[in-house]
């Protein structure tokens, strides 16, 4: 029999989050509770200040991507909130906002930079966290991440190890920039975040763009369809 | 064909986030940039101080319930975050998560608080918002909940409407509380917002903690099995 | 504390499924398998006959509805199976793929023909199984089910009343055909399955076309984008 | 822009299904609907009755595996059908469900039998196929499954692989018995099946019975609440 044990919260007469008292949890930021109830401990001002920017730099970014298309496509088929929600979290997968924790575990791994490095043009892999469609000399939301880091006194290993990559990247094959999903990946895990959660701050950080497309396509008529073709 | 068009952001060379450019939403409070994805605008200072405590108040409640069962049970079976987060939200339905959006709607309708009480009294229906299993004489969170509505200068009308509800109801059959669901309904309602956002709300707020319960999840070895009777 | 137990099936040494050995069930066509684990019992030749159709005429239907859009967007986001035939299963609404049980609901409802028809012209409503897009004097596809069900006979009350709602309805606005999701919840009604199952059944049908699609989806190379424009 | 191109269906006025007419699919046996959707042709008459057997054994298999589960505590949030349904194929990941494409993916491969046994047990993994909980000496629904392949002609070089790849594990390790979802992967291959289809012919097979509990599920009052300890 399943025998639910958790250290995270309690229902009940006195509502707990990681020993905190709900009452407490109600006076904080909430980027500060969401840091809480994921690491087990209150953020220092800094990680804060960090930690805030960047949940709200991921809250949405347009409307032709998997997960929005999905979402609205589900809402209007004629379902609730939660059912068109969820639908557009499930086309987070491997491909569309992974770039975080797959880079948060690469850097994370025993592996130097030239080894990585190394090892992906082999494969003839991308690198998460390097390169992007549209900037080519900079990537201005990681420029700032990284400035604010610095401002900040977090940044570390990790997000020295990630412009290494992207160093040695450069040097052997095409100069490319680091890009947000790179700068996030370093910065989380120089402030000591468990790779694997690194899909989860990214579905926290877009849920709101989320639910605010499916409240939009509320107020479309009818439901979506797309041309196809048949080649059979 | 779907010509997919929106007001709420633009990816792209120069993003934007309703009509914010994206480096100036990464400089915001996460609630801060939430309230501007779902409303097209800037909170106020007293707007902010208060979503962000609506928010942080509703981040996880213990692991027993219907979203959290079914988040960790997903991920047991060998799923990743996205589709184990997604589980959990689609287990927010009607009956679960669901009271803030039905007290909105109830509250904002045409119908006075006595037309709404003997209508319920009627169908022998609950009324969301009001009545908690465990609190009897008050809600500690709710109460919370209004003193800050209150100081802010933001309660109003339909928290009004929902404590004459409650008035209402304790006089013609049993003095019930109002619970923390329906104080953030009379002020959700106070702040203009659409009913239709109210469970789009809660989700955003218990997604951190659905994130949470999928990683401590992670770290246990077999899948959740439940014990079982067939009557057959 | 949940107390699961079933009328449904058994695990263990002597599996069952409705009373029946699985070894047994084993041996059975897989449509009659389905009505034994839904309806608790075997079906008759003629009942057995008539499902396979039912079934069968739902397997697919093109690729640019709301279920096939959302099953083969979320496999192109990075996704395995189970993940991306749930997201088209979600799309599966009151609007796309909920004709059947609302017509089902509708024609075991008390009410008559010509009082749904009423109420249906007076609140401005379309009738859940009349009317087509493409087919303006009849939908192949539901004469043949009727033909069917009049040979093997089964045609019966709800199926003569859902006709006298097309006739009903022609007669006071528009000629309409009986389309053939009107045929279907008419043979199921008079097959005797509960209306909460209508939705159920074409889920059931229509997951082999999804599994067929996101398989394709497989072979694409990258995520799918659509265009947007941002009227922000 | 997104360009949706299919082999497998075309709507409209005269709907196909893989070249068939609908209307002739309407004809056919569901399990050989399924068979012409996923592989693209008709099945013969050994094929149709071998794909019938392997459907037909997974229909359902208790109330307290993790797809169940999620499926009736997703309804019990209040949730309609086929957000219920989504939930319980959600649960079919990597641990609970993946056998049979695991097993497939193993046989198809290069390797021979001597290697991959010798690798897994390098390893210290368990061997997709291969023993089960309660069937020490036999699976009776493998030896079932088996002898009709033998009868119908389609027991062929996967089939031997999988037994083979059993006696190499017993010889060295332990004896263990071929389980039926190592039987299925066996016949799969041999029928020239895609692994990668192995997952989606287990949820088909498996979506009946989930629609099933949804529906039991339909006539509890409450949701479903399960004991949990906080250890904060």
């Amino acid at each position: 029999m399943t025998d639910w044990k958790t250290n995270i919260s309690k229902s009940g007469e006195d509502p707990e989050v990681r020993g905190e008292k709900l009452e407490e949890v109600m006076e904080m930021e909430f980027s500060d509770a969401i840091w809480l109830v994921l690491k087990g401990e209150k953020p220092s001002e800094n990680e804060s200040e960090m930690f805030k920017t960047i949940l709200s730099s991921s809250i949405d970014h347009g409307v032709g991507n998997p997960s929005t298309v999905s979402a609205r496509t589900v809402q209007s088929g004629g379902n609730g909130m939660n059912t068109s929600v969820a639908a557009g979290i499930l086309a987070l997968g491997d491909k569309h906002g992974g770039a975080i924790e797959d880079c948060m575990k690469m850097i994370q791994s025993e592996k130097s930079a030239e080894e990585i490095v190394e090892e992906k043009l082999e494969k003839g892999e991308t690198i998460p966290g390097i390169g992007h469609k549209i900037y080519k000399d900079e990537d201005p939301r990681a420029s700032k991440m990284l400035e604010k880091a610095e401002e900040l006194g977090i940044r570390g290993e990790f997000t020295e190890k990630i412009c290494e990559i992207r160093d040695e990247f450069s040097e052997r094959k095409v100069e490319l920039v680091l890009n947000v999903d790179g700068a996030i990946a370093g910065i989380m895990s120089d402030l000591g975040w468990d790779h694997r959660l690194g899909k989860g701050i990214f579905i926290i950080a877009r849920t709101p763009g989320l639910v605010a497309h499916v409240h939009e396509e509320m107020d479309e008529e009818d439901f979506r369809r797309e041309d196809g073709e048949y080649l059979g």
